[in-house]
């Protein structure tokens, strides 16, 4: 009844919804306030203040709930553009700018537009699983290659995994588990990397850059501009995190105008994003974030919490990089076994995501965009795990 | 770069693509006023006034617009189901219910779900020919029917069409474009043919019914249930026509609770609507319908237009059934050939789409979700174009 494939993929992510379940029961069991959950990335902040007040005013207007063209409208695709030519330091024009239900429709859409049956779509563990499914969506296979012990990309590795299967490469910088923004020289060795690559398979490589949490950085750090480093690139993203509006489905995709096929590309994408089904991005979400360009909620707040817990962290023993971006830590499971960890977490009445739902055992994900109450009362747990695990504090 | 299957469906769209920019031509030259559009369904009525009320009410609250269950708010799907129970005289719980982008992503979730390679699904001619795509995307195959001359359903040809490969038969009442409701004879015939043949094939055929336009009907007619005929029903629908906000992406999806290994069906569909990319149905718009449930634009409207067009058409000699339902008028074109009478129509700058935009040449589709200055505008062109091609005009 249910197809055999997505029968195989419900049994498969079991052990995640075995994990929310559980997480569910304690909340049940122990009341909401005692659990603490760092398990999703659900910005727990509420949106900027200037956001209700966009939301008020074109809440008045009733003549916007219409059907607009596939692409989004015109004057929001204008508003977008200009502000992705500073952000991408490349003069993108609303031509090359296709409003999304976030960047999973944008993913998505890309993904389907651009993918022939069997093609390889190369990205770099740790990961957001859900490229798996989104590229087997559209007939595609992830293809996972291994990041360096710094998360960096290992260039070697992605150059060493291309075939003329390859249709693209995802980056997610900053990336969700591990906090890491890749560099600027990164991004200009992978664009040489897949130029190169692109004329010997004779077969144009697009780099797809997720970059939800681009505004998302800490101590004035840049996110490099991939549409500056390779013309085919692509660039999709959503409001979600920025704006703390991950509920309401909507982001935007754009490419890079000196990509090759432009014309093609660009109409092939919106006639996908219509006959995925998802057809526009919301009407008045659209009029909301044309007004909200470069605004973001205070990710001052999001530094102090990534600061406290840094510093316990490390006085409690648990080894990590301070994340540059996002707000995930991506911690090493002391002794490798990040299900034992999330195990012994759990018994303190703390969730966590283990590694290898990012494909990387041997660490645990902790979502920090949560009320500092979460982060505070968690703390007696995280130091009894590491002191029953025989974790070396640091005293200083 | 754009795959291949991509770069032939642009291919082979080029005839309505080509429609549209005529119509954007006819506009920039002659001013939109003096075109006269009935080419899309995208309702020119405003949303009732409630809608704007609730959504005012919404707006100012900050604290809904994070991720929420994947199938919806808890207390939405409640509202909706309790709903639903009434409209399709079963009782349905909030289990049965999860919240959509629109009838689109609701009808792409359940076909991703239940598709196994190379299997088909069946619809009747004339039908909206997005249903393709839909099949296609997740590796199915839409099997057409012809229907018979009053646009009822065939169910003999349906029978005829089923083969162990069959997943799902679609329908879609108030039918887009012909008006037609299918009646509860039609629907309990239907129903006591996919229960033998889905004993004969040794394989659940389930009947997935398209719904948007179900408050959309005139003269008192009701809309038959299907989950009160078939148990192995799925209802997909959307807020898009009813409230006349289509740009928003807001429906749901009902799967009879009777169904056959319910519990998979449904959690298969739930996975399907996150691994598509959708995640979730917007959020703003789920609490807002959460307060509109039956309440709809004011059809009497839609009536004195569908009256005023019937009129006039009957007098200058056009021949057409009276829509039940829709704001959607199936017109045989003089002569047989439908894309003559578009470019005669066009020649008028009355834009309408050609029968074999829904597998039906022959015919002609008006919506006429229109202002009435539209309507009135055109009157002397299609009058125009009846005297060209020699129809009888009706003296009375």
């Amino acid at each position: 009844m249910v197809s055999e494939k997505i029968r195989r993929m419900m049994d498969s992510s079991s052990f995640i919804r075995k994990m929310f379940e559980t997480g569910a029961k304690l909340k049940r069991e122990f009341g909401e306030e005692n659990v603490y959950d760092f398990s999703l990335g659900n910005p727990a902040m509420d949106p900027p203040e200037n956001f209700t007040k966009v939301l008020l005013e074109k809440a008045a207007d009733q003549h916007m709930h219409r059907y607009m063209p596939n692409a989004g409208y015109p004057d929001v695709r204008n508003k977008v553009a200009e502000y992705i030519s500073s952000e991408q330091q490349t003069i993108v024009n609303s031509d090359s700018v296709i409003m999304t239900s976030g960047a999973g429709g944008a993913l998505n859409t890309v993904l389907k537009t651009i993918i022939n049956p069997g093609d390889k779509i190369i990205a770099s563990i740790p990961c957001f699983m859900e490229y798996k499914f989104y590229c087997d969506n559209h007939g595609g296979e992830l293809d996972l290659v291994n990041g360096l012990s710094d998360f960096n990309l290992d260039i070697n590795a992605i150059e060493a995994a291309i075939t003329e299967k390859t249709a693209a490469v995802i980056i997610n910088s900053p990336n969700n588990p591990s906090g890491r923004i890749y560099p600027k020289e990164t991004i200009e060795s992978l664009a040489s990397m897949l130029t190169k690559k692109s004329k010997e398979t004779g077969r144009t490589i697009y780099l797809i850059s997720d970059e939800p949490y681009r505004k998302i950085v800490y101590d004035k750090v840049i996110v490099p501009s991939v549409m500056d480093a390779y013309k085919n690139s692509i660039v999709c993203t959503s409001y979600s995190k920025d704006l703390s509006i991950p509920g309401e489905r909507i982001g935007w995709l754009a490419v890079n105008p000196e990509a090759e096929d432009f014309n093609n590309l660009i109409n092939g994408i919106i006639l996908c994003n219509r006959i995925l089904g998802y057809v526009n991005a919301p009407a008045l979400m659209q009029r909301i974030i044309a007004e909200l360009q470069g605004v973001s909620v205070n990710i001052e707040l999001y530094r102090k919490k990534r600061d406290l817990l840094a510093k316990k962290l490390a006085e409690f023993g648990y080894k990590f990089r301070i994340p540059e971006g996002t707000f995930y830590f991506f911690v090493e499971a002391p002794g490798g076994d990040d299900m034992k960890l999330v195990d012994l977490l759990k018994d303190e009445k703390i969730l966590v995501v283990p590694g290898r739902g990012f494909s990387l055992p041997g660490f645990f994900r902790i979502a920090y965009c949560v009320d500092d109450s979460v982060i505070e009362g968690s703390m007696a747990g995280f130091k009894r795990t590491a002191e029953k695990l025989g974790l070396k504090q640091d005293k200083k």
